[in-house]
């Protein structure tokens, strides 16, 4: 039985993301969606809303699971038995920081591995933050983004 | 259970091809290596002497078998009840090469999804056609195939 | 009046070409698509029959004219008094090759500028050369070429 | 008559955005310079100063407007009865962004279309932050920045 | 005799580095690691830590000086004899990065060139901030700096 | 004492080359520009041809030599009591090309390293391959060739 893990922002879940969830939990026995802190960014919603969002919008697939991990992504893959994190892939800019980001999991622990998706083209050009800057500017993202996602958007700002 | 396909020229194959199989192997309970005709490359080995380069190397791996395919991958994948192509990716132009095919695979046929594995850092720099060059110049090669690779290429040439 | 020309090599016209001679011909008061000749590729069709099958695709666009060119862009460009290039660009190979010819031209003439036109994210991973590649091998490939030119692709296999 | 803006921060306006901002103004009946907000970057010149700045600078450009503009740039454009944004591109990083923003902003309105020039080989390597940068280190701007844009710069930060 | 400089931010000092290091000391009469202020970075540690740091782990090298530099690299450069900056290329980001600093500083000074080293595979994957990253989240990273700094780094966090 | 060669086709040599190679030899003793056999390339000129055109264009350099090499290209270096290869570096493309020839040519003897100069902007977007093609469609050239140079192109073609 092979169990995967997707780690990721999810700040918030998009369609992108649950396009590759889906690809990605076809694949494999279980999937766990693994909501993570990033030191980098300031998130507009908290861990524990993103992982409500992503669980409202995976409910539908059987073998996927929601978590949040707030240590090494490596140790949380351990902790659930997992042999292999996926994530997606849209442009080079994401190949060059996944390249660097697999080989330290790799070195931490190598019977950890990682696996990539290449996002759909329709995909490959959109992201939380640029979805978030376009609704800042009341811009309308209703293609991007599940419907009671943009209800949470719209709650956060206005 | 997941029957995954790792297609590629394997013209030879070699140790960085090896390491990505093994790792392949790990995550799906079934993974065929696929030497595949290329349009575009003249190979130095015919399909039959690669895939016996293949079987010799990968025969230490219980789950790993080894075909040639002649027509669209897609459609051996199916024939094989496979449903992902695995690929290595090293760099930026992989990356390029690797977009465009993914998309016309899972557009030719939605239920077969492409996954790809990073090669490790010492492998991301070598390539069976820079082998075949160093090696044609009387270079030690030595280190990035298999020992009875080494004599193929010797026979071939010498 | 503005005149631009988009040049390439149509061997064979795709779809992708069609939505970037759409796209371009509303930016300009009149635009000629130019079939060139290419001294690194091996045609599969002559430039007659590329330029009628342009010609077959584009007649339902009032400002849009076919040529072929056979010497310099830049040259061609000015005997048809056109003072911009248009190009696509659908990935950082593009871009790359681009820059060249760009830079090459506008040193050769620089009355003569360059833009470029992003190919949409679906159009972004087809090439005249995958597709083709794609139908030797018997895949379908009705989804990225107009019909007339599906029939030519046929008839000259087959 | 075809109407462009070409939008950006201007932080402040370079040689590097004169150039193109002169090439675009060839192309097209009128082209407006479109001073923009960012969400991302704190600016050292007010937007207001920034126009100012722009203004000096293109004044001898007749079919050239400058204007500001603080929501969605598509929703600006049509506002301009805009058909097409002009940006530049100097390298394959500007091409990640501009893929990006070229596809949310047909997405919104797919009346408005984004052409790209790319910049010449002595502009591609210069940007507003590493000339502010440079500057801020007592470095010679002067061949970056036309000579008003300096004295600005210098009653900035002196 | 030719003397180089190795300006970086060594926040803290990698095996990275050091590699780069050892290797431009065998090229150059002197070679002067210089540590830099950078603008964009908050530091961990301070400028004259960094410097402690690097002194500490090139003792070993016998044509190699370690300085602080607070103003622009090609002042620091000319103050110390040097005609090259030597910089270590571990990714495509880095060239980006690389090519605009070359041109500023050999616009700034064309006595004063740059040279690149190519990092070694396993050390294009790693970087100061991807190694306190993962320090910050209690991976163990002993394997990317020298003992001493790890020894820092326990110092500086807990 | 610092030994460099510059190896590469020269066919021909371009402004390009030359202004790399003064660069070159301004920071090492002595520079051996080494015209290099390459199996994937047909060439314009001869190996003989290509030399002689390179000397008459160097012969002002005082620390240049110019020698025809046609084995390893580490073998060769080794041969000169050269410890170090230059490379140009033109763009992202280069840097995949020079990754994979610098780690193979280390590890075949590292006593052998590479250092690579960023071209300046003018020279990146031109190439031998790209000068001929415009050459061949009657483009004039003469700003990316020496004299002599293009005096041998006229030459060979009528």
């Amino acid at each position: 039985m092979t169990i995967a893990i997707f780690p990721g922002s999810f700040d918030p879940i998009t369609n992108g993301h649950l396009d590759l969830i889906k690809r990605a939990s076809k694949q494999f026995d279980k999937l766990i969606v693994t909501v993570a802190k990033n030191t980098n960014k300031n998130g507009m919603f908290s861990l524990e809303e993103r992982m409500q969002m992503v669980k409202l919008n995976v409910s539908n697939l059987d073998n996927v699971d929601v978590k949040i991990a707030d240590g090494l992504i490596v140790d949380f893959a351990k902790s659930m038995c997992a042999s292999v994190i996926v994530r997606g892939l849209r442009n080079i800019n994401d190949f060059s920081a996944e390249n660097s980001i697999f080989n330290m999991n790799y070195n931490l622990d190598n019977s950890i591995d990682t696996m990539l998706l290449i996002a759909k083209p329709k995909y490959q050009v959109i992201s939380s933050s640029l979805i978030k800057e376009v609704f800042h500017f009341g811009g309308d993202v209703s293609q991007y983004v599940p419907e009671n996602v943009l209800n949470k958007l719209k709650g956060k700002i206005f």
